[in-house]
């Protein structure tokens, strides 16, 4: 049987085995939500870069410059890393050059999978009827805080395993503790993630609106796939099955 | 304030700052439960080795050797890792050297600590009386399987954080999500670790009984703690207060 399992932090990356599985990275806030919306939006591409210098010359190279450092947008940038940033019409076609503290990181490390793609509960739906029907292992690699296992990501995963029900085995017993976890909250999101360490950094820089946009479900029917270095929409072309 | 946090795997040690802690190393199937119960029965010492050829030097040396892999006793020592081989009046003023597959590796790596203990339920009444008292941040530090999160382990670090109340800030999410686990499972344990992979592996071997055991609440009032590479029983000239 097809198995699902979930990599708590980047940092545990290498306990699993990558090449045989597609990888969805979690970077709930705000990272792979603004992602998925900025793709929602029509741009043509995400590109990923590290560090801020690299992303000012994307800036001169025509690129969009978004991202943050610590949860506020670099200054210079056009954009931050808050989803409202894209909701934007001039972003469409665009390319965008994107940092950001925690998703990037995740992002690089689940680059040896068969597939690697972003999830959020902005696109639940659309991520699950995709995975659903892969013939091979899934991975849920969570962002976290720093690498930090944190509530909100484990949380999505948990959401995902949910919504599969009984078609994937579980890889080990993160799968269980995350749907477990997920049931107990799913009732009142915003209640379970209000204790979470970075929800609160994030309300305490006025960000409330950002928290109650990224626990949307189903906002937007695309999938986001990573690319060499960009991330762009998923096509038809592209399923793996 | 004081802070508690957990490290849910080895693998995740570099991410927590040793140094200002008092580590418990928690491995409840079974290394922790067992050197718990053969501390409670009067073992001198209990001596961790790596491998299985170094356990046998000290079994020449004159040590009671004991140890699992794969989680079976293995061949020619003297005792298993079955907290049921340690209930034994022969241990008593022994010295044992103790290799196991999980709990060993965490408690080499939680070695920077200012002290390193371990916990199980058997003596959580007693841990919990100490850390609670102690003057500085404590890390609970979950052995998994093979590095890897398990559950048994995270609901017992649940089980600490709840018991501890409102004496200690949470230094990361994985607090709060342990406690609102072991909220969730604490009236029925036995249920709510039937679903690990470790139990079930443990259950096919006809180990029932064990994991049984590893479940009880208080049946020991020691403090196993780690010196140099021995464990044992913390007296008061221990005591960081």
């Amino acid at each position: 049987m097809k198995k699902i399992d979930i990599c708590l932090s980047p940092d545990l990356i290498h306990q699993f085995d990558l090449h045989e599985s597609v990888a969805v990275v979690i970077d709930i806030l705000r990272a792979s939500s603004t992602i998925t919306t900025a793709i929602g939006h029509g741009a043509e591409a995400i590109r990923l870069v590290e560090t801020v210098a690299e992303c000012k010359v994307f800036k001169e190279e025509g690129y969009i410059a978004a991202g943050e450092r610590d949860g506020k947008k670099v200054r210079g940038f056009d954009l931050g890393n808050s989803p409202y940033d894209f909701i934007n019409s001039e972003i469409e076609d665009k390319k965008i050059a994107l940092t950001t503290t925690n998703g990037t990181n995740a992002l690089m490390k689940a680059k040896g999978a068969l597939q690697v793609l972003t999830g959020s509960f902005l696109n639940y739906t659309a991520l699950l009827s995709y995975i659903e029907k892969l013939p091979c292992d899934v991975l849920l690699v969570c962002a976290g805080w720093k690498g930090k296992v944190n509530l909100e990501d484990t949380l999505f995963a948990g959401a995902v395993v949910y919504g599969l029900k009984q078609l994937f085995e579980y890889g080990s017993d993160v799968p269980l503790m995350a749907v477990n976890y997920y049931k107990q909250a799913k009732d009142n999101l915003k209640l379970a993630v209000e204790g979470s360490s970075h929800v609160q950094r994030l309300m305490g820089m006025g960000m409330e609106r950002d928290i109650d946009y990224c626990l949307k479900f189903d906002e937007y029917k695309v999938i986001p796939i990573l690319k060499g270095l960009n991330i762009t929409k998923m096509k038809l072309s592209d399923m793996l099955f």
